[in-house]
């Protein structure tokens, strides 16, 4: 059963992310093919680089059927990717959910694999993020982690409220679903409403010489 | 003997790779050392990640002979890269060749340590395509999958027709030799004719906000 | 005591990288999370890539203190930033400490680990570059190994002169000594002198098509 949800999450965080990949796919006018790869590497970015990072045997590699799916759903946005109006919008959005999911799904792996609570929190950063991070390099757009808006600040708080709840020995169904309310949540409020966090800025009257 | 072909693939795909490696240190009038730095991330960047992803020792740490061999290549480029007259064209068709060399060998090697076909198909694209990335993401280049003729696909094209053919049990050689020249003719065909596959556009009449 | 020195070499490399990642997050006015998150990244990256190459754990998820540590030096950043007049100059300079640090220190892991020579000098570098690498492509900067001046010859220079002092069966102090003092006087040369080796140029007279 536990099993059973935790799958669930890795799931649907690889479908939300391969959307996200192939909707930057359509921004670039890619082929099939470049829909495909983009896709799939945001889809399973995230889970592959903590898995490397836990000396875990790497998901898809054992269960292809991540690889089919992501695949499947690129070749689903290729053929339909003009239907959504502003589609810009939506690949924010499904990045939201995604993160939120990835979150919980990459702290809560770590947690499995014996890591303490800072590596949890980590690894579910990592997973959320990293999807992203490799999807805008690829695809040359501007790194979503340099956006003014909240982004690595919710995976770090649905990973920490995660990580958190768990520590009281609540049931796993309460920590997932609050890590993923509080991931979403946060991120949401930051589209919606421009949620920011203050941010550095140099101080006025002093010189730099760059 | 079987060993023998495999390891010759790596290896001729491996030079290929690192002579385009320094080429585009060459384009970016760098020093000797980042050629070798280039063209080594070029030559074993592709065989790295898959090796990662396998969960297999990764192959230069054992047989540091390839990290030699792509620092010797790189410093020959570096003393001869003014003989050719066009380097650019140089560059795509030995990424072309080692393209399809890796897209086997990749394959292969994923077949052999129990993957699946389709672990094997990915894994095949990944070797061949990510050491390019890694070279055009390190050099400031855009990277060659966003480039309007067919690339990943000639990959995807080599590895299938690998794969396909050993599953009728076929002689290794038969399956390797029949994957390879698959991969080359379509790259080759991409680079000649500029083939192409449709790619995503835009429907008109359609608003989009972004 | 051996282990004492190879921690403390990669503890202060951390910090130094930690903060010129934190430094660039100040040149693109991050906010707090921001900062952890490209301090962090820089600091670990490159310790993170050379145990991976090596099939080790990954060291920080062994000793977490890592990871708070980079977390820790990142806040600080945040809120002292403004103190250096030339947070440019700063950061090059605590790169350069970091490099030479991590060159030694990489190199002494992969020795650890049973890789002859070649590779150990190899992981060096890797664990040299690798950090700011990563940093430079998140935080869209241009990536320090294109830079005019010396940079991963000073890693090179470091790991090599380590390397061979120990192929002597001389104390490990002496080799680190000797590696640590080789890539940061390099470095130091290149950076106060602008201390360059020949760059690969076009030969004039002679056409290209690109």
């Amino acid at each position: 059963m536990f099993e059973t949800v935790t799958m669930a999450l890795d799931w649907l965080g690889v479908v939300a992310f391969a959307i996200t990949g192939a909707l930057v796919a359509s921004r670039k006018e890619m082929d099939l093919v470049g829909f495909a790869l983009l896709g799939t590497v945001t889809g399973i970015g995230g889970g592959t680089l903590r898995d490397v990072l836990l000396g875990s045997p790497v998901f898809w590699v054992r269960e292809p059927a991540y690889l089919v799916t992501c695949i499947l759903v690129s070749g689903l946005v290729f053929f339909t990717a003009h239907i959504p109006q502003s589609r810009y919008r939506a690949l924010l959005w499904l990045d939201a959910i995604g993160l939120a999911l990835f979150a919980v799904a990459g702290a809560e792996k770590a947690a499995l694999a014996g890591g303490n609570g800072i590596v949890a929190v980590a690894m579910g950063v990592i997973t959320a993020t990293f999807g992203g991070i490799i999807r805008d390099l690829l695809g040359g757009e501007v790194p979503v982690i340099l956006s003014r808006e909240i982004y690595v600040s919710a995976a770090l708080a649905g990973a920490a409220a995660f990580t958190l709840v768990m520590t009281f020995d609540a049931p796993r169904e309460l920590g997932i679903g609050t890590g993923f309310a509080i991931g979403l949540l946060v991120r949401a409020a930051a589209l919606h409403r421009g949620w920011s966090l203050p941010r550095y800025r140099p101080r006025p009257g002093l010189p730099y010489n760059r």
